[in-house]
């Protein structure tokens, strides 16, 4: 049972955060901010997973690097402009690392760096050099600068993705108070192996980088791999944790160990909670598609087919418009590239409006299409998948495909 | 160099057809044929592939029962219900050819069967015991014919599809004519590994059952199975053609020969142009996207990538709004499975309206994005990745992703 708490990136001890409008990109909101810090107050331990297409952004490259001893004090963050494919873009990337460094009176290995927003644009190191200087004075540990970092990383994001938890590693009551807290930001290009083009943790527990970077790797492969809004991939994916230690616990150094356990069930709730927002606030979504597969062989087979089944434009079309055309779940399940057998799957289709089962051994059963259009009506709906071969399960999540999706991604550089 | 012809499933000797409203789909406008038969006169040597969706339609698994002598003489195809996921569907389908080799004199296992419209819809047998003994009794061997039956497996589609060539096997004057014609529809449902639903293809030339079939995968490698509208792999696709033998010629047994590759010229014609006109007529859609990768070390890779680039649901919307977000176009490239350097990678974007170079060595060029934008407000786009790693080249075919798409998708039931 997670006990949520408030506070987001600073709900951790020893971290703050905060952001300005820097005017990176011209035509954004006059008040949103788009150049953001997240501070360390010591060297926090640190890991991080990006994404998987060949074409990496610039930032990638210079965290990639940083990153390299385990340890990170501080990300500087910007949208507008993802700084990538320009030619100066490293150059771009390690001098805002450097500009943040001597802000804040630490080393430029010790900062990450991250960016969202147009492929291939020119990009200018002087709204860096202006603004980061005071932005560095003004980092504060509260709720409200975690929150404005959430939104300098909107893009065209339409909600604010955040979630903090605390726990005891022990579970007893005098037990240190560890906390983590998480955001996020994405909404397109959300595909295959990393949805979110960004997300920041935070946690005060005293833990290894080993045991720090395999947890990070467990929960993402669970969560952020299991959520796809267009299938495509983007250039600058990043999911970043740092570790400070501030709460004071034994360190966490086995990942067979109970305190390492507990730890990983508070950052895939963290992880599990920004992926499913991440689903939701698709671009032009107007329901998230939450899809479990049970009975699998495998926790694989389960994931591929759970992803096939949210990835289909087919069946986001027919879930934005309460279609119970079950046949394109069928045909989805069906062509996802795993071993089962396909004439004992069962689906069922529920949500807060009730639950009908749409299809046994792979037929059609008698329901009403009435009822399961109502179903379907709802804002959160749950396909699931029985499969009757194994005990292995997964999740995976998605959104309906909408006429705003289409004039989001044909308006969205005008 | 191809010599077009006109007459569609009609144009090779042999072949008769014909078509006729059987009111499957009781909404589907009056006057559109919904069933509809291809008869050749003798045994025609044939070769069939079928989709790799685990889920089959029940015509599927009959016809490939029936084709397993290499032998058909007849077609019985319908819309407006594509027969998969019921209960009683293969009696349907067996039923269809019972009925349609009665009213033929020939045999029922000489009958192949094809269905397309909605998954998981009950299916009666009786509009086909209405209809097919008339309907026997008008096929005709002419260009009207063939027009009809295009018109009968119609669904979402839009445009008519058919394709015919003639061609001497030796090259010289006085050799005797072959011809091959083909038809198709596909619209949804497009994707990966087979794109159109159905496709037919009639040739009088005199050829083995192993070489029609070794013909037919290689032409299909090259041009439905690199066709993408949604990504979404129907369970009813079906490719099938049939050799009547009465162009006279000496028999072609070798695929090594002469006469064998310029057969397989005229095939891959007659699918390459079905192929490109089924990803036009994608749903929605309002423009071809043609993508040519050369400078491969494989095929495979060339394939691989140009369809990533096609597939890109972001890439797709830009195109729609006629925005050189080639940024997109780099990332899709930049996610598929496949080898190569995209560091090298050069991307030029052209039209009847002209030429533009995006992107060299995976960096932006300083085009002028009014030129790049008036190349994109053709109909036609062509996106040539040069990958500067070898001499393999491939394409691959796709369309924009509009409004339309939503609504045809999100309404298709309805």
């Amino acid at each position: 049972m997670l006990k949520e708490i408030t506070g987001g990136i600073c709900a951790a001890a020893g971290f703050k955060a905060g952001a300005v409008r820097a005017g990176i990109k011209a035509t954004s909101p006059k008040d949103k901010p788009d150049i953001a810090i997240i501070f360390s107050e010591n060297r926090a331990t640190a890991a991080a997973v990006y994404t998987t297409n060949k074409v990496k952004g610039a930032p990638l490259l210079v965290t990639k690097e940083h990153l390299r001893d385990g340890k990170c004090q501080a990300v500087i963050v910007n949208s507008g402009n993802a700084n990538t494919c320009n030619a100066n873009g490293i150059e771009i990337a390690v001098g805002a690392c450097r500009l943040t460094a001597e802000a804040l009176g630490i080393e430029p290995g010790d900062v990450a760096v991250a960016s969202t927003g147009v492929i291939g644009q020119p990009m200018s190191i002087v709204p860096f050099e202006k603004h980061i200087p005071a932005l560095a004075k003004s980092l504060r540990h509260s709720p409200d600068a975690s929150r404005e970092v959430v939104r300098a990383i909107m893009t065209t994001d339409t909600r604010e993705k955040s979630a903090a938890f605390e726990f005891s590693l022990s579970g007893s009551e005098n037990e240190k108070i560890c906390r983590i807290g998480g955001i996020s930001k994405g909404s397109g290009m959300i595909a295959p192996n990393m949805a979110t083009m960004l997300c920041f943790i935070t946690t005060d527990v005293n833990i290894t980088e080993s045991c720090l970077h395999e947890a990070l790797l467990t929960a993402n492969r669970k969560t952020f791999n299991q959520v796809s809004v267009d299938r495509d991939t983007s250039t600058n994916d990043t999911v970043l944790i740092m570790a400070s230690g501030l709460a004071g616990n034994d360190v966490i150094d086995d990942t067979k160990s109970r305190s390492y356990a507990v730890f990983l069930e508070n950052l895939y709730g963290v992880m599990r909670h920004l992926a499913r927002e991440t689903a939701r606030d698709g671009e032009g979504a107007t329901k998230l598609i939450e899809c479990r597969v049970t009975g699998a062989l495998t926790e694989r087979t389960a994931a591929v087919i759970a992803k096939s089944v949210v990835e289909s434009n087919l069946l986001k079309a027919a879930i934005f418009a309460a279609d119970a055309n079950w046949g394109r779940i069928l045909c989805a399940i069906g062509y996802a590239d795993a071993d089962f057998d396909i004439n004992k799957v069962d689906v069922v289709i529920s949500s807060e409006a009730g639950s009908v089962k749409v299809c046994e051994n792979a037929a059609g059963t008698s329901f009403r299409d009435e009822d399961a259009h109502n179903v379907l009506l709802a804002d959160e709906i749950l396909i699931t998948v029985n499969l009757f071969g194994g005990g292995a399960e997964a999740f995976a999540w998605g959104c309906d495909l909408t006429y705003d999706y289409v004039k989001i991604n044909a308006e969205y550089r005008t």
